[in-house]
């Protein structure tokens, strides 16, 4: 068996691309994996490429991880049962995430549970910029060794090459050390607005000293864009203050309800997130750096 | 701690009837657990009453299981963390039995993954009639004990009391051993009808003496109704040789798609099923049943 046979890639449902990048890079297989739905909702699974001795490398993005989790699970235990030598996840965006601490007693704390039913059945994941906000490192949840790609120089990248002196902007302060990071990259200042949370859906901004950013165009950077509230807070307060029409830059666009649309209807120029999570968005791609960490590791 | 006060049930969404029914039928407490998905469609999870110390009922029925396996697994796995004596798991309808072996290299054969995924949650499981086909037990697949409750009394009792000079009508072979197991409860005389089927919507069935069933209320009895297609052809077939119009009964109500609705529209005069997965059709409830039975457990 030759060392480009030695891997073969599987795309969990809407991983294709990925998938093709992951293989490419390396010469690898991609394998087929079948998948499709019972009339009763439950999912039937088949490896249709020998995997026996073979690493196998499901590539599976996790946004709305809850009927994602089975479907992986049983690719990575039915590889294993079929006797594959080594198994490793590619996920782009890493759910669970969030659900960092009991914040209230009786709370699940998901980012733990999740991580421990999905180790026993990997050896390796490869990610993007996971949301670690009281963890560390996923090493403190997840039982294998992972890589995390930083997004920053990708961002970093894109800003130089697109936008006219910018000047970056952090949305709130969990934020800070995430933008002076890309800000750094791109040879950018940067400002980070105070953040008041009241719910899911009420966020509003405290005003940054205007004068900073005149002459520049504001780039509002964030590592998750969700609801949008957060960053739409943003927009709505840059605009407020008569400055240049933002950009906004996210790595993961999870955008829930019509996040994606109010940015753009509240004044931002233009929305470009990475292709971690598919979305129309998406203008800056992970996969080649993913490609590479996983080469690095195989 | 009053023995009364030392089980405490908790309802996974959509299960809160049978969780009173569990609670009620041994002075038990109903917990409150709160459950949502956050914009992101990660889930939410919070027990709002004590666990620690307690015996731990989970109501949950596993119909339509990959989204609600992960709520489940974290509720189970919260539990254990806060310091619950006993785990045990009530769901009326427990999905992934059907593929109970690899028909295809490659495949993956989830009903034994499923109940490998979660065993360690949990410390026994309480259910209705899972579609065991080529496992003859529970036992062979989950490594908690099982307490079956078998639904053909139920429907027999209900056949009894609801329909005059029944025959009962087992759809395909599969079901012989079944049906002949109400029917002999019910003290009512039964055939079998020999299936086809060519794919998961495309089933006939072949004709039994039409003779066995003149002057009685054909009743066409199955465990499952998902499709719908092979109780179809049976009621299909039940009219074309010009007998009365059948009464369909299911234990469980899967039904996909328009199931429901052709069976009444290829002239069913009724369909009733028990409520282990909730649908209109419900006649028949399980709840007391599956109460007794946890409460032989505790």
């Amino acid at each position: 068996m030759s060392a480009a046979a030695d891997t073969i890639v599987f795309a969990l449902p809407g991983n294709e691309t990925l998938a093709a990048a992951l293989a490419e890079n390396h010469g690898a297989e991609i394998g087929a994996l079948v998948m499709r739905r019972f009339p009763d909702g439950e999912t039937y699974l088949r490896f249709d490429s020998p995997v026996r001795g073979h690493r196998v490398i499901l590539a599976c993005s996790l946004h709305h991880p809850d009927d994602k989790a089975l479907p992986l699970l049983f690719a990575a235990a039915t590889a294993r049962e079929l006797g594959a030598a080594e198994i490793g996840l590619a996920a782009p965006y890493l759910g669970y995430m969030r659900q960092d601490k009991r914040f209230q007693d009786g709370e699940a704390v998901t980012s733990a549970l999740f991580a421990k039913l999905l180790s026993p059945h990997i050896d390796w994941l490869v990610t993007v910029d996971p949301h670690l906000h009281r963890w560390n490192s996923l090493d403190q949840i997840y039982s294998v060794p992972s890589t995390v790609i930083p997004a920053a120089p990708l961002l970093a990248a894109w800003i130089k090459a697109n936008v006219d002196a910018p000047v970056l902007i952090g949305p709130d302060a969990e934020s800070e050390q995430w933008v002076s990071a890309v800000a750094g990259i791109a040879g950018a200042p940067h400002v980070v607005l105070e953040k008041i949370r009241r719910s899911d859906h009420d966020v509003s901004v405290s005003v940054p000293d205007p004068a900073t950013l005149r002459g520049r165009t504001p780039v509002l950077v964030d590592d998750i864009i969700s609801t949008g509230r957060t960053m739409l807070a943003a927009v709505q307060h840059v605009m407020a203050q008569g400055l240049q029409a933002p950009v906004c830059v996210g790595v993961h666009a999870v955008f829930s309800g019509d996040a994606h649309d109010a940015l753009l209807a509240a004044g931002a120029s233009r929305v470009v997130t990475t292709d971690t999570i598919p979305h129309s968005s998406n203008g800056i791609s992970v996969q080649q750096a993913m490609a590479k960490a996983v080469a690095a590791l195989t």
